[in-house]
């Protein structure tokens, strides 16, 4: 049997009409598509940097949760930004989302244009530690 | 003995003059180098957006291949545009690729330039499902 | 016990201000942040493109490094430039960290912005090959 999974929908999930998978599991680990500050239809919801950031990962953890994976389990993240300035309300909405000590990776950078015209995009990846049915343990 | 191979020849696959593998594969994970629009020799070839993903594409496919992996395998795709109006023909050729319900995560930015002054730029990660020589199986 | 590291500190690495790790660590795999020319203070130190480039590398293996990680686990390298022409130094600088027929897989790009107004970005992707702990030999 296979442990690849291709997650479509999910509670939260926006509506999308790209013909991709808002996240693939194979294992342990899952790799997440850019998530952006869309409603539940898929409409974009222009906002100020903080609300489209705060949109986008809301989607993105919806996607992780869909996945069957937490926010723990999150190990990095890529932001992108149309104006990097605005990474410093992004790093206040980050350091609430995911507690010091416990933080992922992060990539950052300003791009040309991101779909629909936002200013946010978020993607990453998110791995579980399979401590717990490790070859060890599962042979005894 | 170590499972990690370093693609660098192969069929289908570009000569390059970069200093880099096509791909890196480590036990059931590929990852996989920045492909363009460049013929066999590596030289680049000029077209519309969706020619040069399509070669692109061609290319990244060949080095999955070539790496020992499927394009069933591709968890996740990154592609840089230099016009994200492109994307619309782009999905075409997505949709064409990879079946529906068996789609790569994927995510879509617009760069100020690519190598080559090249319009599509295709990145991604293939993982095997090894659920065939997993843990609990491979000691019955 | 959990596998899961998170990198905040070790020998080499800059301080920083974002709420964020220097990498995260799951198994064998290790996700590394976008690591920029910066002291070890986290000043951005402002060269030439391939000053700036050799800085960010050495700031991104001694991440590796403090993350268990060696130099030759690096399977992928992601380059942000502010100006995509300067890319031949780079490449120079990358043949001589990278051993022919053990380099990286490896995207690059030129974005509109990175974080300081630095002109090089370097992140990626660290994996060990588990080979020797590997099920089959664990059972035995």
């Amino acid at each position: 049997m296979s442990s690849r999974r291709f997650i479509t929908q999910g509670e939260g999930l926006p509506q999308w009409s790209s013909p991709i998978s808002h996240a693939v599991v194979v294992g342990n680990t899952c790799h997440i598509s850019g998530q952006l500050s869309v409603d539940i239809s898929g409409k974009y919801i222009a906002g100020t940097a903080y609300e489209e950031a705060d949109r986008a990962f809301t989607n993105f953890l919806a996607v992780v949760k869909a996945a069957g994976f937490s926010k723990d389990d999150v190990v990095f993240v890529d932001i992108a930004f149309i104006n990097l300035a605005d990474v410093d309300g992004v790093n206040v909405l980050f350091a609430e989302l995911f507690a010091e000590g416990k933080r992922p990776a992060r990539t950052i950078y300003q791009a040309s244009a991101l779909p629909f015209g936002g200013k946010i995009k978020v993607t990453g990846v998110a791995i579980k530690d399979n401590t717990s049915d490790s070859p060890k343990q599962s042979v005894e």
